[in-house]
């Protein structure tokens, strides 16, 4: 079998065999392992070999072309066992193993529901049967959407990048986890993810699933729940777009043996009160601590609804209304704070810091964005507003710079709320007074104000199952 | 700009500007010497970088989406002056300057129509006005097509490597000079063709044109006749994709100034009398001396016409008809052939070979592919027949292979004679007698004899002009 076969097959539109998909990912892996100076060191791939040339035409044919259900399922599953994997964490478990649920979203502004979610399940899913566990590998910010991992990061000592065995190890007392991807795990997504950044070829749905699905399916999942995000502040364009991805992705975690739904969910305003980094951790930890936030509404609901669908689909709850519940009670209860306070400890974060959460929030400069005339707050392009906190220093130019801790906006009006003149709309924080004027000005341009109220949207606008 | 720019813009369809396109030329060019060791240098295309994966997903892209007209012509006229010309070829005559005017092929099977065409115009050329030169740059076999250089290099002493100066030099003497690309012509397609080769974008019709137009037009020239084959044995699968090529070259050549016209010409059996390297010449020796064996009747039909054509775009007949008139009478005259003798020996060619051509055919090995019936011979497919040339020796497995010089094939019938059973098809000639068994099969395979004749086929099927 060589590269040249597979190319010319997809190049006109053939459909690709299991034994090529296969071949293409060892070829792959083997080349970019080649490029940081490892051996390649295994007998029985010699000759298997691919350039980056025929990796940027495959690619770009796989965009044009498009894959079959059953091409998507095995390009997932040879990614997904490109290196290590969960299996082994699972198996630490012993007779005691868990189910294995898990939540991914593609991403929003001010979206921080993971850091609810993960106590939220974890507290429902220690006690009683059946047994849930949360083995959540997250993100960096990227584009105009924040990172789960560089809100976590923000609290004094919290390690992200656990080894497999101490992975194993605070899923095990905590039920729940939250790490970045290991270098080992996946490695043939973060090879064929550096090579779509520079060939114009990562919004390919096919290629966005895969590279999704093989990531959270290597965590050895019994259920997935995904949240696709619709709407101005989405990372696909079209509501169409969203859906087929989702669609995708639930067919290739059921095809995988994972129970998966996909939530179509509105990303049209900042989700909650905060976006930026620690100001998103602060307002999880009010949360957990029972206070709710008129602004975090929106955010609760979410994430109210996530923890539902994962405890239903874990078989935890009879349908995801009554896994919803289950989650608020966990909120109610202080058992989800006490499971936030448990991981935080565990992976190394200091807990005092939520003492007094808004008292750790200290940045240098601020401004307020104020109603220029009264109205309806009717919209505005949320990808703007993303932007708009990446710039404040919420977010990274380039992958490795590092982000502020304490940049970010407060919003005090949700899309339909009623603002006087002079009414506060945005706040905004940066470690850097220079860095205010560029993104006030962007929120200033993009915030519609009108006298007519806008139609509401619901929340979850659509639910895909297998 | 960045190559991301282009690569984004061509992967939805879109039209790349002209300076989009330039600076893909300019990049592919500086990346392709920059792994040849040679430094960037120059000052003023600083940053402008391409990645091999950038090339191969760009690559991939066109050939998805095409190119406009305008983009094909901006591509192939940014690819022709990535190198040195011919500019300063012409500008050596100085006031003696004749026409240029060249014939292109898209490659056939015993098809040496250019070691007639060659002498042919440049006999008719030198005399009178307007005059007219032949600055021929050919290249070499090519999967199942013989190339011209591999033919001449048949010839002791034949030298087809020249300098730019010498090539200006036996032009000036000889009105024709058969030479390969140097180094230095073209660049940009000696990279761009490499990449293609290994990234399965070898079929786009617009590369296509672009590599052939980008290195024709680098001849400087004024006129252009097109040899676009069809059928059995042509590159082009179908006789519209045959046609489609045709029309982007003349359009890309037309629009560069330069008057050009395509035939569409059969190619379903071996053109002439034999297919090889040394026999080819033999067989053209033979016609330039006067003598015309009815197999070769096909070759010179065409030969005539195609320099008819050549010196009616030249500006020398009135009509393509008159052309080859005049290009019948060279060949009666003798002029033609004193005109080929003039080229060989200005190239180092011993021309003493010439005297005997059949007695310097010494192949150590032949068999005779007989009849196993009597009947019309109907047809056959004539790539078939093209790869059992190449594998009795005439072709090369990987470029820089040496070929026979002795190996081929003589044709006894043409499609719609009638053969008697037993009688001879073809004769087979090889270096190595091992080699003769899988031609000779493959050549029995593919021949057809029927009890009804087989419709004809005009030689010239159709004219596209600009």
């Amino acid at each position: 079998m060589h590269a040249m076969d597979l190319l010319l097959k997809k190049r006109d539109g053939g459909e690709l065999s299991t034994a090529e998909i296969e071949f293409f990912v060892r070829a792959v892996v083997r080349n970019g392992e080649a490029k940081l100076g490892h051996p390649a060191g295994d007998v029985d791939g010699a000759g298997e070999t691919i350039t980056d040339a025929q990796m940027g035409a495959f690619l770009m044919a796989v965009f044009q072309r498009g894959l079959s259900l059953r091409e998507l399922g095995d390009l997932t599953r040879a990614m997904r066992f490109s290196g290590e994997t969960f299996d082994g964490v699972a198996e630490g478990f012993g007779a005691m193993k868990p189910l294995m649920v898990d939540k991914h979203s593609t991403g929003g502004v001010g979206d921080k529901s993971s850091l609810l979610i993960a106590p939220i399940v974890a507290a429902a899913g220690m006690v009683g049967e059946p047994r849930i566990a949360v083995p959540m590998i997250s993100g960096r910010s990227l584009g105009h959407t924040g990172g789960t991992l560089d809100k976590l990061e923000t609290i004094p000592g919290f390690d992200s990048q656990l080894s497999m065995q101490r992975m194993g190890e605070v899923l095990r007392e905590c039920h729940a986890v939250l790490v970045g991807q290991t270098p080992r795990l996946v490695p043939a997504d973060r090879i064929l993810y550096g090579m779509r950044d520079h060939t114009g070829t990562v919004e390919s749905p096919f290629l966005i699933c895969a590279s999704i699905m093989s990531k959270k399916l290597a965590e050895s999942l019994d259920g997935l729940v995904l949240d696709v995000k619709v709407g101005s502040g989405a990372f696909m364009p079209t509501y169409e777009q969203s859906r087929f991805l989702a669609e995708l992705m639930v067919s290739t975690g059921e095809g995988a043996g994972t129970k998966t739904v996909a939530l179509l969910t509105s990303m049209d305003e900042p989700m909650g009160r905060f976006s930026g980094n620690w100001v998103e951790v602060w307002e999880c930890v009010e949360i957990l601590k029972g206070v709710r936030h008129p602004m975090s509404a929106d955010l609760v609901e979410l994430a109210l609804m996530l923890s539902g669908w994962m405890l239903h689909v874990g078989g935890k709850a009879g349908s995801p209304e009554e896994g919803a519940a289950m989650a608020d009670e966990m909120l109610r209860s202080g058992a989800a704070y006490a499971a936030w306070l448990r991981i935080v400890a565990a992976q190394g974060g200091d807990v005092r810091v939520f003492e007094d959460p808004a008292g750790f929030q200290r940045p240098k400069a601020t401004r307020v964005l104020r109603a220029a005339r009264a109205g309806y707050l009717a919209g505005m392009d949320c990808k703007e507003v993303g932007w708009a906190v990446q710039r404040l220093g919420a977010g990274r130019a380039r992958p490795g710079d590092p982000v502020s801790a304490h940049a970010g906006i407060e919003s005090h009006a949700k899309v339909g709320d009623w603002i006087e003149a002079g009414g506060a709309i945005f706040t905004l924080f940066s470690e850097d007074e220079a860095l205010l004027a560029e993104p006030y000005r962007m929120l200033e341009a993009t915030v519609r104000l009108e006298d007519a109220p806008p139609e509401r949207q619901s929340l979850v606008r659509e639910v895909v199952r297998g």
